[in-house]
């Protein structure tokens, strides 16, 4: 038996009990042992709740408790989930995250003290949510030097750019439509002005050249300002606006980083990546490119993720050394070289 | 140092010696380690290529030397290859190959023997080239049970299907300038007749559902009597004409299979894998759909892959659990429920 403590009980969090319980049988056929949950961390106890017996409100229970090896962290931003995350590392306990902000922020420190004590800091659902695609680029394409990372990483913004296209309305008016889909956030900040598309891009980064950049240090343009009219002369020339976050290794040995809404022609399938839908095109010096594509984000393809990160963590209690980037925060960021005529900026 | 021998050095082969050579900074980092070929075995010496010093002629070299870990099959077909990869699995050596056609035919007892010798039989490259799709399937996914897995999974006969709607052309000139680039053999046979995607699908489905269904009983319709009136009444539809290798698990235990040409309606992503590309989507109850795409065949993609899996298989020298199906060939073919309007057969 492998016991587990959730941290967070929000949408990721309660999704990733309810799944583990839903394919339960899978998950043990798959790991050849049972995946048992013990303690889940929240201030909010749901009263009735078929896991109220779990709840806990002391972080030190599961800091101190041997038994746990393995601690989900579903709280989310880079305050509590930090500082949590850092004590279950420094424990030993290996930490399964979909905390894109905190892996963007801190993941350097993070997976460098998982080395250290011979943990595991595993992150897969921070980026495309239930699409694998850190793991495959980290593994499945090792014996390609990566020339460049780039993709749709945000549901929300594409599934506005997507509106405003196929109905014809303004920004306002699709941003209005998606929140009340409950697809944008009542405050969109983080999607809309890029940022969150800008730690997603930093990981993807970070995974293929082996340096963490600071997502608030690089170009980063949101779709605030991406008019209607933008819109349909982009479809009219054979293309479609599309939030791109961009990343490619650079001839001085600098990592080039970008954020920003691109007309994508229709020769390139992102162009036909649409509504809440994600797709990340890895380029690799033997194998060219490869498209990584379905949702973004969601309850469960995102907790999907997280659990295949749980099974990997109990496999291996050692750490791994794939999943290990150096901190870049201070580095310069390189400048990218203007797109040829596959995407059109 | 890991030392490794090719068996079979034709167009693959080549490309997983060169490759090794080209990118070998990146393989070092990846494994911690070295890899470096000992003997390559092949009937033709090629006289004064770089690589004359490591031929060899008599597989019993490979077979009695200690220091062969792990071997490279990239001979082909069900009968050489059969012998040497249950005598190197049998000596507890690792083989990785992208040979499909002896996957799907001896598949289940290769990777049983790997199991007993607690070795490994790999063989990500034999399904979609370089593009992840096996090693992402049992592990990113593996928190999924997985409903269903189909895709165009041939390059040649994608390309003759997408040339004969872009250039109006019929399948038999299409055929030949697939056959004047070198994108279809002389003898295309195993390609058009739909063999190969047979193949490949089985291969998918026993990784998805863990057993190898026999590639020679499952239903299989090739793309030759493909007319152009049809191709063109697709596109007037809204849709194109694909090769589509499929599988499903069934409410009753079986498995489902099939491979034949579908239209798929313009709002797959399917429908824009274009030339030689593969895409292949996998279904799981959390994740929904995701799909793969990329170059599914080619000398460097394809050894990449090859050389990714010989990575692992250096980082793993015991046996790995999710690398593993039963032996499906006498099971019988359960019949697949018409589709949906996803894609209209």
């Amino acid at each position: 038996m492998v016991y587990i403590a959730i941290i967070g009980f929000g949408n990721i969090g309660s999704g990733v009990a309810e799944l583990l319980s839903a394919n339960s049988a899978k998950v043990a056929d798959a790991l050849g042992d049972t995946v048992e949950l013990k303690y889940i961390l929240d201030i909010n106890v749901p009263v009735g709740s078929p896991y109220e017996k779990y709840f806990i409100k002391d972080f030190s229970v599961i800091e101190n408790d041997p038994e746990v090896r393995i601690v989900v962290e579903t709280i989310g931003g880079a305050g509590a989930a930090y500082e949590f995350t850092r004590r279950s590392l420094l424990k030993g306990k290996s930490v399964v995250t979909s905390n894109k902000e905190l892996v963007a922020t801190h993941g350097a420190e993070l997976v460098s003290i998982a080395r250290d004590t011979n943990s595991n800091y595993l992150f897969e659902a921070s980026v495309g949510g239930g699409i694998p695609v850190l793991r495959p680029l980290a593994q499945c394409l090792q014996a390609n030097e990566i020339e460049e990372v780039y993709g749709i990483l945000n549901g929300t913004t594409n599934y506005i750019l997507t509106k405003m296209r196929s109905d014809g309305i303004r920004f306002e008016e699709a941003l209005k439509q998606a929140q009340e889909k409950g697809y944008a956030e009542p405050n969109p900040e983080s999607d809309i002005s890029g940022k969150d598309t800008a730690r997603k891009i930093c990981i993807l980064a970070a995974m293929a050249f082996g340096r963490l950049l600071d997502p608030d240090k690089i170009p980063v343009k949101g779709i605030q300002s991406v008019t209607l009219d933008e819109v349909l002369e982009a479809e009219k020339q054979g293309g479609s606006v599309k939030l791109i976050g961009r990343a490619a290794k650079l001839p001085d040995g600098q990592i080039g980083i970008s954020v920003e809404p691109v007309t994508v022609s229709r020769d390139n399938l992102l162009s036909d990546v649409n509504d809440v839908f994600n797709g990340i095109v890895v380029r690799g010096n033997a194998v060219g490119e490869v498209l990584f594509y379905g949702r973004g984000a969601g309850k469960l393809p995102t907790a999907s993720a997280v659990i295949a990160d749980v099974i990997d963590a109990a496999k291996h209690f050692h750490a791994r050394k794939r999943i290990y980037f150096e901190d870049g925060r201070n580095d310069a960021v390189g400048e990218l070289p203007v797109w040829g005529n596959t995407i059109n900026s």
